[in-house]
């Protein structure tokens, strides 16, 4: 995912790597009480879906607007094309100069931003209540009106040029993990990276930019969420009044090729200079929480079990008892439209080979897979997961990020609401079966991981380059 | 590639296995001698490029139509599109049954076949010169009024699936090769095997074939070639009475993205119960022929040199002198519209480890890179690539073929008329540069070689499956 944070002009890049280490709240499963968002739901007539989450403790309000395209929906050759997008829609409409968008926000006291993932792009202000009409409309002007100079349409392009270059070009870690994607997304377009390669960017076209515009922008595949100190009732002749008088568009489908089944073991390499801590990370596929509800239930438990944390048993077994690791971790995102994923990764002690600490850490798999985990363990996970859906109702724009995730990669209001009683179903069982399914050696679920070694490059070795 | 054999109704792929063992005709470099050929070209009004090869030898012709579209240009979802709308070729048009085409090729005493690769789709018939008329009109026909019956469109799927099947699903070393390939060429669509992955190939729908039909066949999509008793003069005002009756389609653009560039290693292991003796091999990404071309004819020439034949450096040295291996080649293929392919594959000699013997062939590919290859070495191995000219002068379909071929991937009637004298320019130090260039450990050509080892599975490791 590329985050767009505004109106610093810092972008901030969320990486995989920041997933991994849990960095990156967006991949916290739906957290939420059943009935504590107490979330509305209306649809206007051109198609905009609307969503409500009503809190009251202060006058103001967190508005959203999401579209359901993203970077998995660009056409060939045009990769990082729903990011760049994301930074053409602060450049101006025909009644709004470029800049003045975010500069109008800051001026009546809220912030906006914006980001791109594979499925989606969203945009967002936090802003006084009284004030939310003037962002609904200026939002719903730039769905339609969109009208960038010439000369931001070829700066922009350095800008995010030099972004790439920034946050993944000048970082090994970076571009070998896109690429452990790549490898393991095979005739899917969640190989390629959300910003885009970079011989891509370059290529855009003025033609290429308005068809995505025209193609994709309309009320008909966005999802508006307005989270605070508002209700269904009173948003909806708002709602009406902006975002409703947009005529629906005729949608293309979003073409999602299957990931390729593959029968071979895929390992990576990567010596480097900027590495002085060698370590290994494997990528599994996993099922996308929409597709496949009960298993993604079951994984978010052994996600906890075996990685939530201090006391979970990787942390505990390899870092504390047998001090052969300084971390390791696990982490299953299953928050996307076709597939999710699992990630390993794991820092050796002093002494300890990263072969040798690769094999503990197959052990613990295995041994989930052999003997199971405990009833206790998974009550102690479903109690902290559900814990955590205490957090989510913390700000306004959490909820909001979460539903907005949710019904962008082919989840339900229900979904959320539901969750604590969801995951309270998983049981021991579950969580051994789910193993089993996803993570076996021998018989993995369509094809087999993509594992990365990460080494530090020798003197020597880089004297030959 | 995916051949088709016909009437036999034996489909015959040739893989890229084939290929690497030289198997392939198609992958013999442009074999030509200056004005040996004599092809003449002419193109008509609505688009369609022809190219007459004059052979008076015999009465006969061979009449090749080449389609400007393969299987790297099908949407995303459809892999396997081009080849199975070859099939469907041969269903039936407005004014022929299915399987009429083949059958009256058959009964005036010719052969017919066709086949299909990433760039390209191909249809040929080898008969009397007194039936090119009739040859030219049936093919003109099923160019514009392509009418297969609904119950021919869902049973070739299953052929289509079968063969699939029976070649590549249930060959370990087949499908191993397609991952290799795959994990070469991301963001690129030679990534996706020729034939299609069984997934999509079974969820064509109608409406898919028709707009590929619609979309791709056409006369300013198409390259005529006439090999045979028969010259341009001859040949035109039938291709105007046939063909030039068809008017031309706003073609697309062939959507190609590049390569995307990367940093880490990336080896690939098999372990197969059907494999019995161990063996590795590695993929290059090798420049196309049509947009390097010094740099191929070098390549052409390196290829001579390390692995052209019996007294070349990979055979003679590691399987004859040291006895390493039991075989052991390179193969370079730059007959493709965007990238070619460099393959090496070795298979140790008993009670040598794969690995040993990846570092001799490594070490082989070093020393070319710092001590180059000699003057006689260069100048023998242009001498055998002329000589082998020879040979595609021995045919009617080896010429059409190769111009066909080229035509299609970029290249043109020079390329291939002057073929001789341009590989004669060829020098030692060119052939050490693009050793050093395309096949250095260090400074990979956009992104690093993928290595494949493949193990037999030892009956331990097999119960546990």
């Amino acid at each position: 995912m590329v985050k767009r944070q505004r109106p610093s002009n810092r972008y901030v890049i969320l990486t995989l790597t920041a997933l991994m280490t849990g960095l990156f709240f967006f991949v916290l499963p739906f957290v939420a009480q059943a009935g504590v968002f107490n979330a509305q739901k209306f649809t206007l007539k051109n198609g905009l879906e609307v969503v409500v989450i009503p809190n009251h403790r202060a006058p103001v309000v967190t508005h959203m607007l999401w579209y359901r395209v993203g970077a998995a929906d660009e056409l060939p050759g045009l990769s990082g094309m729903a990011h760049y997008f994301e930074h053409l829609m602060f450049k101006g409409t025909k009644k709004l100069e470029p800049g003045e968008f975010s500069r109008t926000v800051k001026k009546l006291g809220g912030n906006d931003n914006a980001f791109t993932g594979q499925d989606y792009t969203a945009y967002f202000q936090s802003i006084s209540v009284e004030h939310l009409g003037r962002m609904m409309k200026m939002e719903a002007d730039r769905m339609q009106n969109l009208n960038p100079p010439e000369a931001d349409f070829i700066s922009e392009k350095k800008v995010v040029l030099e972004e790439r270059r920034q946050r993944t070009e000048n970082d090994p870690r970076g571009l070998f993990t896109e690429q452990m994607r790549s490898s393991l997304f095979v005739n899917h377009p969640y190989a390629i990276p959300t910003i885009g390669w970079m011989d891509e960017i370059k290529t855009y076209e003025w033609e290429d930019v308005k068809s995505f515009y025209e193609t994709w922008y309309a009320p008909n595949n966005a999802v508006l969420i307005v989270s605070g100190d508002i209700t269904a009732k009173e948003l909806k002749p708002l709602a009406q009044k902006t975002y409703g008088k947009i005529k629906a568009k005729k949608l293309p489908e979003r073409m999602r090729p299957k990931v390729a089944s593959a029968i071979g073991e895929t390992k990576m390499t990567l010596e480097h200079k900027a590495i002085h801590q060698p370590y290994f990370q494997r990528l599994y596929l996993a099922p996308a929480s929409s597709k496949f509800k009960e298993d993604a239930l079951a994984l978010y438990v052994l996600e906890e079990i075996v990685s939530g944390g201090p006391t979970a048993r990787l942390y505990k077994n390899l870092v504390v008892e047998q001090k052969k690791a300084v971390s390791v971790g696990m982490s299953y995102s299953g928050d996307s439209l076709d597939y999710g994923t699992i990630w390993f990764s794991a820092t050796p002690a002093t002494g300890v080979s990263v072969e040798n600490l690769e094999h503990l850490v197959d052990q613990e798999i295995v041994k989930v897979i052999k003997d199971g985990v405990t009833e206790d363990e998974v009550k102690d996970a479903i109690q902290r997961l559900q814990d955590q859906a205490i957090y989510a109702r913390d700000s306004l724009a959490g909820p909001a990020m979460i539903f907005g995730h949710a019904l962008t990669t082919g989840s339900t209001i229900d979904d959320i609401e539901n969750w604590p009683e969801d995951i309270a179903r998983v049981t021991a069982e579950q969580v051994q079966e789910v193993t089993q399914k996803y993570l076996s050696p021998y018989n993995p679920w369509i094809r087999p991981p993509v594992t990365g070694y990460v080494f530090p490059l020798d003197g020597e070795e880089e004297k030959k380059k």
